[in-house]
């Protein structure tokens, strides 16, 4: 599907333009295009090529069903950019990446996206219409306006991550298990893999509020600097619970052996116990042979009695003594 | 709540100025505003934009709830600052860091912070009433005021944190148990917090004492770069404390498979010795049968006895041959 | 075996030409020469000094036969590349190099290996013969064809890497065995030693696609750049299998710690019900004598018995209570 | 206390010389003044201000008591150096730093330190007074000549530390126990407390010998160099001995898991063969009833004992053919 | 001892030069000589001071006896290198250095070392006599023959290296003991003091070829990249080398702990099998009386053991349910 919008200079904006209309907004300097390419098929991705002249290895990253990392390439009139939305599930098991690809040139803007609809083009869509600050001032703001709404998206992922994290430090300290572990686990990789994709995010947003782009003027990257500061933070924040994580995984490691040494203790003090009175009752069995039911006590009963507390109360003392509960 | 102090070049110290006033004030190239936002509402937080005419942006960071790292944003005629004071709770468990947000001007500062009361600008703005060298050394001096009584504030949290790891090593020694671990682990999150809150201020002071601002004159670069070794040296502790962490944890788990091994030594001992002296005793208990009391001593019951003696002493002589003990 | 093939710039494609040959196709700066040593003999090899006039030690560094990383050598005229083709067996546990030796000159090509066929370069010999664009655009896009073929056979390794380690997370989680550990160390080394070509493989294409060598053009650059892209996904998705990887194997050595406790949790119930209960029905035997199979049922068997179930209940209560299991 | 020594160009030597005579000398270019402030009093530190006018924040880091790390300090006229002369306890478990701060000026060093005597600055003052190339090649050479044996003092504590390493690498394998692993762990701590002050300590050599400061000419920038590779050397070497501490450590963890495995092999051995005999002879005892002391010995007593030694020897043999030991 | 060789630029080759014949050598700028001081004693060493007039820091690194790293300093007129022979002993367990000292000037080579015999300085002393290649291309290519005979010699430490990291893995899979953990730990110092040589050493060659000495031209820089390519292979391997060590000491841990897994599940089985049947045993044993030998066979007997083959058979089942075995 294709979506454009125009906003001429001094006209009122136009919608779902033909090939031969986008060509004509092109050569336009004070206007604004913007096409959205949203799971196109092969008779819409020629317009990359045949209206937008874009190089066929962009247009060949662009088409590439495979995962590629964010990155920016600059071909001189318009730069391209290879960004990722972030898609979490409820249990945050696996991280979902949408690849978002953007053409920014001097005054138009080419986004492109397979599979699932991408919320922040969808939202900055919407906002676009009813904004007059995003179509009025260039397409370098409305790639901010994008970039800022895909950034937006990563905090709840975070914030999610916190509340699992939380949830699981109790669980650790309250009853450890192998699935407890089994989601500490899946938790550190979903954080690893956000970590990875926001290190080159805030490459590309870093190069874009420094680096001279003809089509980004002094004003747009100090907008772009501060996507850069929340990638930052969200960087930061990532840091705090991947070590939250590992510290978890510490205590949940450490409480398995912990928990060994208390059922070996179990054990050692009953058969450290209860094995000399077995034997003591094996001597005992050879000389004693008193008929029951005649009740005819014996002194001896008394000392047996005697010895097997002594060995108990001995053995109990000597555990002690040797701290070993 | 807005506190205000102005300095005229050439008149007595002013409070609590009005909007206009304010205005006036900054027109005055040789004097000295400080406008402190504490935990503004709406009505307040206006004068960032109408009297002080700060970029967008900036003042967005300003109010924003959530958690943003340190940093330096340079926005021409005024620098915009994120520094954090830290307030750490009495058993270290939680680092809290409240945000203080500075926009130093030619002849002005402003700060903004919510929540608590923070410290150092009470501080300052006590001090700077009867020490005229805050108020007479321009607005960069009054910025390293604030900035430096903040950084203090960081080396009693230093001091806590050596106490409480110098109690956690000797209890590991002594006594070592799971609480211990959590308090360890706890204080290696803390640990861990403050580094990174450290790293970024120290960038942002460095930037203060290296870069050139226009408002920060070479001489109170001299200052700044004294908060920047105060950094460093707080960071280098802070190292060593890690160190002293990791090693404790080290302790800590071999004490936990030290102890495992305690325990299964005694278990095999007593084991060792009484199941063959229990099957002596069933094998003999076969072949006697010496009625009591009759207290006829048999020379068997010697060999009985004899056989179990050597079996304990064989037993023991192996473990101890075998240096299991 | 040498094979060669010469497009003059006007003139039909030639094969296999002599040493004469070359010497004039390399005098003609508009036409494209290339020469493939394939498992060369002594005989052969003397062309690289006697009709290219190479350096000494690029030519050594061909012959060599041990393990050379990859590396680019400028010579002024010519480059000189090492890149290295990766062979995988089925089971994941060799990776094998094919080390291609590489010099491209200004209208000419010469690739040089030993040991078996390298597949790229038989792939782009016959691509060329039918494929006009690798055969026109110059000695760097011809270059540019044979590294790519090369970089898109990485691509199946770390698929079948990919498809390997779902299979062994799987296994851990079912059966972890010791086998598997062997398999999951045996991918660590693979995955291993696939980033450790990769690296430097990334820094030699980073070079050809950034610095100026007289034989690459401006054009040729931004298709080196895509293989260097490509290179970059290689490495991240890499970095996401070693990541699994080290999830998998602390899953495999928890589960074997977890079944240490499983295993020593049911010796410990076993034996602290069945040691008192053996020391009870020891004790009870002295003084019992209760003639089988007269079947006089006397109270004190009922005795015995609650007894046995109480030292059993209260025992599992202890263990209940103690939350050991 | 203050210690002065004065080098006139063209006179003898002077001793303790009054504040106003310092102030002359320090107006002499060829001349050559070092003033040692030797846990100075209130009384004394005046003259840091009063007579060298060295700068507030200088002298305050000066007489600061916490730890501060080694830096360098360029004031324009002069330069101010932290240094650490290291002490270690013959138990190599705490290494003791003491600062050294250095004033070094066109014709003057001062040498400050509170606490005990540093023993450089001692060494160096009883070498000066007889070794004229001290004297005479100016304010950098003797700047070099305290720094050099503050660093020959290193060397001692690395030689101690290796002692050490190697003790406790031979103790490990004959006989490991916790005291053992305490003293890894405490020189473990040493080393890295070493490498901390030696890394800073580095870079202000390094300074001194590649910066551009008027009071080093470029043959001092030599002697600067030697001290830096010596550091380097002792930088190498604690490379090496940290190698070794936790190549000891990961040996004397491993030798507490092996005995581990020992001690139950051995409890495993004596309980799988002392449990079935144990049954046997309780089953035998149903059916004998053989009366000591007639001696009739029965052919079932040679099937017990045969059964006896048959289950022994099966279940030696099972845990053999499994590899158990 | 002192060999030296003087090549005159048209005169034959001279032997073993008095110092004023030396003195006059050094005249001659396109004759070339080459001083050899191995093990040199006082009355030898003056030379370098006297006839060749070196730095005396230079002289004294020269002397020193301790470890020192390699390095590189340039004192104008000619640069001073510190490069280090490696000895592997037979077991690999200590790897000895033997540090050459090299001076390099524009038409001399003096070479200094202690100790053994340096086995590359031999190589070349002696092939310089019939290889006229090394004798007329200059100081600088004389250097290079030395350093590429001395990096010649790592690699067959290298490939000792290899053959026993692959026997120690076979072992480890096949029979672990603690010995072999030893000769892993062993080997794992060995490449990592390898690993600590090459690093430096690659410096060193890497100045040589890439920075500008007067000694070296351009010719020869290409000759030290040829070394410096060597030693990127030689750490390229010992990375691998090292990787493999670690999997190797990771399978030899896992396996002790697996060890442990087996002998606790053989006790486990043996354990809970015979405690109940024991303790069944000794209930029996109270109500039966049968004498032997009179084989009255009683139904009771036939109720026990079905008891006890129920028992066994119970207790395997619910192991293999519970997936213990």
């Amino acid at each position: 599907m294709i979506r454009s919008l125009y906003f001429p200079s001094k006209a009122p904006v136009q919608h779902e333009l033909t090939d031969n209309e986008m060509k004509a907004a092109l050569s336009q300097p004070d206007a604004l295009l913007w096409v959205s390419l949203e799971n196109p098929d092969n008779s819409e991705t020629h317009i990359l090529s045949d209206v937008f002249n874009f190089h066929p290895l962009a247009i060949e990253d662009c088409l590439n069903v495979g995962y590629q990392p964010p990155k920016v390439d600059d071909f001189g009139s318009y730069i391209f950019l290879i960004v990722h939305a972030i898609h979490a599930d409820t249990e945050m098991i696996d991280l979902e990446t949408h690849e978002l690809n953007i053409f920014l040139g001097e005054n138009y803007l080419v986004t492109v996206f397979k599979g699932d609809q991408i919320q922040p083009v969808e939202t900055v869509f919407r906002r676009i219409k009813r904004d007059v600050r995003i179509s009025q001032n260039g397409s370098d703001f409305l790639c901010h306006a994008v970039l800022d709404a895909m950034v937006d998206e990563y905090m709840p992922i975070i914030d999610k991550m916190d509340q699992e994290i939380e949830w699981l430090e109790d669980q650790v300290l309250e009853k450890p298990d192998p699935k407890t572990m089994q989601r500490i686990i899946g938790l550190k990789h979903s954080i690893m893999s956000l970590r990875r994709i926001i290190a080159p995010m805030r490459e590309v947003i870093n190069r874009l509020s420094r680096d001279d782009f003809p089509m980004i003027d002094r004003q747009s990257k100090i907008y772009f600097r501060d996507i850069y500061d929340h990638l930052v933070r969200i960087q930061d924040l990532s840091d705090t619970i991947r070590d939250i994580v590992s510290g978890t995984m510490d205590i949940y490691l450490n409480s398995t052996s912990l928990r060994l040494n208390e059922i070996m203790k179990a054990l050692t003090i009953v058969s450290t116990i209860f094995l000399p009175l077995g034997f003591l009752a094996g001597v005992y069995g050879m000389n004693f042979s008193v008929n029951y039911p005649s009740y005819e006590w014996d002194p001896a009963i008394f000392v047996f009695w005697g010895m097997c507390v002594a060995v108990a109360a001995g053995m109990l003392y000597l555990f002690k003594r040797a701290g070993l509960f």
